[in-house]
């Protein structure tokens, strides 16, 4: 941790950066402190040594990952040279012809990678409070801003629910034609988005910082290596997934084949959240189409700006690759274009990513027309250290849970438990929302009104003239404080210590919270932090490490509880945007199964129970002596 | 089809019996002629050809179930053997001891195995119109009565909402001490269970004879042979259907090991219909305590008479056993006490049976509390015969598709596709409900009244004093009526002649439909009977066979559209009942994951985006050139 020596920077935005990189380096030597009573300076000699360490881990890796591949019991010669094959004989059509991108001029230069200006946008109402989304004069038009800067960066149109129905009716129509497609034709697809990601990374991480006010890194690590990630899961595994499931048949269908088929629903509908503009949207993308679906994104009316450009990058990955890109439609709008989405008779599914209130909204809005829905909803993720933990190694991992994306993850850390411990730190960018800053001011106060220790932060960052709060440790926070229970989705990090080293109470604690996405225990015995973790109500669990399930693309992601229900990603993911077909055929040809007259109509009561009796006694009876009478039963009344 | 030779007997109930039977077999008849204009008697030598045949059939099904068994290539030498000792070795406890069933005299006897009366009922509102199932004067208590002879069979209370949430909390904390036993101990109650089932067939046919009218074939194929299948498939796959899914990890996480987890979700609320009430308790009731969780079901308000026993049947094998038997819990009552179970807080998911008007509030009534909830609605399946096949072989599937459980079937047939043909027949038992009696009467006079025309049938079966509706042959049927698109859910056989053979546009009528549950096409290719289905919007298909899919519980079940969504049956339903977990832990001893420094808080950016992107060229780039150059950039911001 004392990589506080180093220059650093807040990098998102200008304003914001300086000042809180000093902010961030005391934090975190404050909480070492508080944590362990140790110096900070410790392991003073450790930089170079780490320095040698990591290149040397990174070699073995790209090495290891080959031999790896090898290895794997789940390889699949065939499959793998020929994927491999496509892979490296077709050459996909290169993006940049068909997709410019707005020039974002990087005024503090690549060595510091900070501070960027918007050459696109009108700066009237820098500094000043963020003005409103729609200005009452015209109602039609949604207007961007920066949430680090404050400034507009453009306008989108507010569809109605015509545009959203025609938008939706034009994707329909484009599945017909793109559900016939074949694996190797969307695989074309998915590489040539990926190469095309690969080298406009700094672009693309330019948009989502200018429009959701996070920083460089995160934009990097959270919306580009996901997306690449997901890309590659499903140019490796998607065809598999999706290949029919052959079932086991009871021996009284021995004469049949069964299998399960999973066929497009028809068009998905999308309503993507502001904290990762770029990978919230291509996430259903890639699986939707993958999947032979058409895909309507409502994109969040924060990161609208941002969407745009993003759509515009995957329907040119479709055009490219001589499909039609009315396949993905992109809505922009408020509430009411996203209502418009969930009624739209057009859509077969909604995958709705946001809040537990917005989702009721969504279910009950969804109800009248019978849609499936997956809701991906808020977090409350606990991260829970046991006292034989070294705190040097599990701090770092505490710091980027709470504080990554500036604590607006769904799966981001809110409640860190540590067991003979009690306390905690950041490179935050800035709020999207200006009343989530509100919020997150109003649960500090309940805590600190009920007893909890503000050890720094605990306000807003006025310095830099954005939506920015200030990273914050808390502690002593109890079951009878609002932040408790409540989801903060910002960068405060909450330590509750747990009484006594108790396990029991520990999962009791954690478990006592009314959402369940994510979780993860640090101990020096993996079998503990299992033990630990295999009763947290969650729907992920990480033993030693953070929120790695997501980079782990087939693994299901999804909650229990107000964190919602139905999974993406993983082979779920992928088949939750399928028809899930049950078929069964005969299996052998030429033999076919009539109706036993004993059963047929008009039917004898006598004969029918016989032989019904029969089967009953010969396929489900528990003595061989029951079984001879079934067959007896059977020849009877056959 | 000349088995109407042969005596024959409406079979459920006194009063129809007799003079249906005779009717029957002059609408079988009359089908063939209409069909084929063949004689009804072309094969009148073919009765004990068929039975030789049949019998020889049945030998060697037995002996070959247990070769399949051996060549099965799914087969598991070691979970074979074991379950196998287990099954032989493990004798259950009789609930004999525990269970007492009321004394149904059979008047008839065995021999024609139909009329019986009731000796538990006041007779008084015999014949009459059914009276109401609450007496004004008396609000708490449910009344029940015998469809087919309108008898009283006794009450029910109606249980408030705040009984609801007691005996829900009651199987919640019967749950936690459930939830810990191993797969052997769930399998003795499941094995416990079947034997009781086995030895006490008739007498659980008779209760759902005389609380749903249903014949005792009827009973015995629908409620009997389905359960026993259920439970034996839960023996046999159960336990490796919950096993832990290992998931493939990527090159980038190789150090770590992925896998799903299946835990119980904790009290199931089931909402079960009148149409099997035995199968349809035990159904969920069987896969719910299988993977740990307690289960509280609402019964229909039609079939309470009947749920008392089977619920009482399901508890005795549970205390037989050892364990708590308040995990499983029944409510009795009306749409409030149902509403109560999908409102209280102390159940975890809802599974819903019943019609998309009830499914629209139950989806409603879970938005607010978030409540997961899978919905298995009405369906308007679909049967085709192609101009190739015969028909004096597919006239018994229509027979059985149409008339099974006297129409009263999710996946029963209501829509007859033939080609160049023209039409359509039972041992039909009484409809559940009067009113749905009014509603088949509605559709048929709206179909007449636009030109459909009535072969046979078509009105109320007033002889018997019961709520009979004569099995009704409908010819001419087109898109302008409503039992075009509207459920019927009753007796009546609608024949829709596809123009030009067109298997195009068969599927464009089939598909021309609200619901999406279940379909079938029999033809004499199979390929062409697959082509044909897998083009139909449908939650299951069958080529050459009729619901059989429900047969192999290895597949699961459910529709699309407003057939519902959500999936019981194979593992996906057993699944269902579980919250998926993703868990991921190191997969090395010692060695753990830490946090790159040049993405540790607090940051540099130049040197955390050099790295995140040395990864990404590394893990994701297309080129040998680009992942060397991954490495390098590794290595510089390491």
């Amino acid at each position: 941790m004392n990589s506080c020596a180093l220059p650093s920077d807040g990098s998102c935005a200008s304003g914001g950066g300086g000042a809180l990189s000093a902010f961030y380096c005391g934090l975190s030597r404050l909480t070492i402190q508080l944590l362990s009573s140790a110096p900070a300076a410790s392991d003073a000699n450790s930089p170079e040594a780490s320095r040698v360490i990591s290149i040397l881990l990174i070699i073995a890796m790209s090495l290891a990952a080959f031999s790896f591949h090898l290895l794997n019991r789940e390889w699949h010669l065939t499959r793998d040279v020929r994927l491999t094959l496509e892979g490296l004989f077709d050459r996909v059509p290169d993006l940049a012809d068909y997709v410019e991108l707005p020039s974002l001029e990087d005024d503090g230069g690549d060595d510091d990678g900070g501070t960027t200006t918007t050459t696109t946008t009108k700066s009237d109402t820098a500094g000043g409070p963020i003005p409103a989304l729609v200005d009452p004069s015209d109602p039609t038009t949604l207007r961007c801003f920066s949430p680090s800067t404050l400034e507009e960066l453009g306008t989108v149109p507010i569809l109605s629910a015509d545009r959203v129905s025609d938008l939706a009716l034009r994707s329909k129509v484009a599945q017909i034609s793109w559900s016939a497609t074949t694996f190797a034709q969307r695989r074309r697809v998915l590489r040539t988005l990926q190469k095309y990601v690969i080298s406009h990374v700094d672009e693309i991480c330019q948009l989502c910082v200018r429009d959701s006010g996070k920083t460089q890194v995160d934009a990097l690590l959270g919306e580009i290596l996901t997306t690449c990630e997901k890309i590659r899961t499903l140019l490796h595994h998607g065809e598999t997934w999706l290949e029919d499931s052959k079932r086991d048949v009871n021996p009284m269908m021995m004469h049949k084949t069964a299998y399960v088929q999973y066929v497009p629903l028809g068009v998905l509908g999308i309503i993507a959240p502001w904290n990762y503009p770029f990978h919230n949207m291509l996430n259903h993308v890639l699986s939707g189409i993958f999947s032979g679906n058409g895909v309507v994104t409502k994109c969040s009316e924060h990161t609208s700006w941002s969407s745009v450009y993003f759509h515009n990058i995957c329907r040119a990955a479709l055009e490219s690759n001589g499909h039609d890109p009315e396949l993905i439609q992109l809505c922009t709008g408020m509430a009411d274009t996203g209502r418009a989405l969930v009624e739209c008779r057009h859509i077969d599914k909604i995958f709705f990513t946001g809040s537990p209130d917005v989702g009721r909204h969504v279910m009950a809005g969804a109800a009248p027309y019978l849609k499936p829905v997956v809701l991906e909803l808020g977090g409350k993720d606990a991260m829970v250290f046991t006292e034989d933990v070294k705190l040097k190694d599990v701090i770092p991992w505490a710091m980027r849970g709470c504080f990554q994306n500036c604590g607006q993850n769904c799966c981001g850390v809110e409640r860190l438990f540590a067991c003979p411990l009690s306390g905690n730190y950041v490179d935050c960018g800035a709020m999207v929302m200006d009343r989530q800053c509100d919020l997150v001011q109003a649960l500090v106060d309940d805590a600190v009104s009920k007893g909890a220790k503000v050890h720094c932060g605990g306000k807003r960052n006025t310095s830099g003239g954005g939506q920015f709060y200030e990273p914050t440790l808390l502690t002593g926070v109890t079951s009878n404080m609002r932040i408790w229970k409540e989801e903060v989705f910002g960068p405060i990090m909450c330590v509750i210590t747990v009484p006594g080293d108790s396990d029991e109470i520990c999962v009791q604690m954690v478990n006592d919270c009314p959402f369940g996405l994510g979780s993860s225990v640090y101990s020096a015995s993996t079998s503990r932090a299992l033990a630990i973790g295999s009763r947290f109500k969650t729907g992920m669990f990480t033993a030693n490490d953070f929120a790695v399930n997501y980079l782990i693309q087939s693994l299901p992601f999804g909650g229990v509880k107000e964190s919602g229900f139905g999974r993406f990603a993983g082979p779920e993911g992928l088949r939750s945007c399928c028809l899930e077909r049950s078929i069964v055929v005969d299996r052998i040809p030429g033999i076919r199964t009539s109706i036993p007259r004993a059963i047929d109509y008009p039917m004898n009561t006598k004969q029918g129970m016989g032989f019904g009796k029969g089967l009953i006694k010969l396929f489900y009876g528990d003595s061989i002596w029951l079984k001879v009478k079934g067959i007896v039963d059977l020849i009877k009344h056959g």
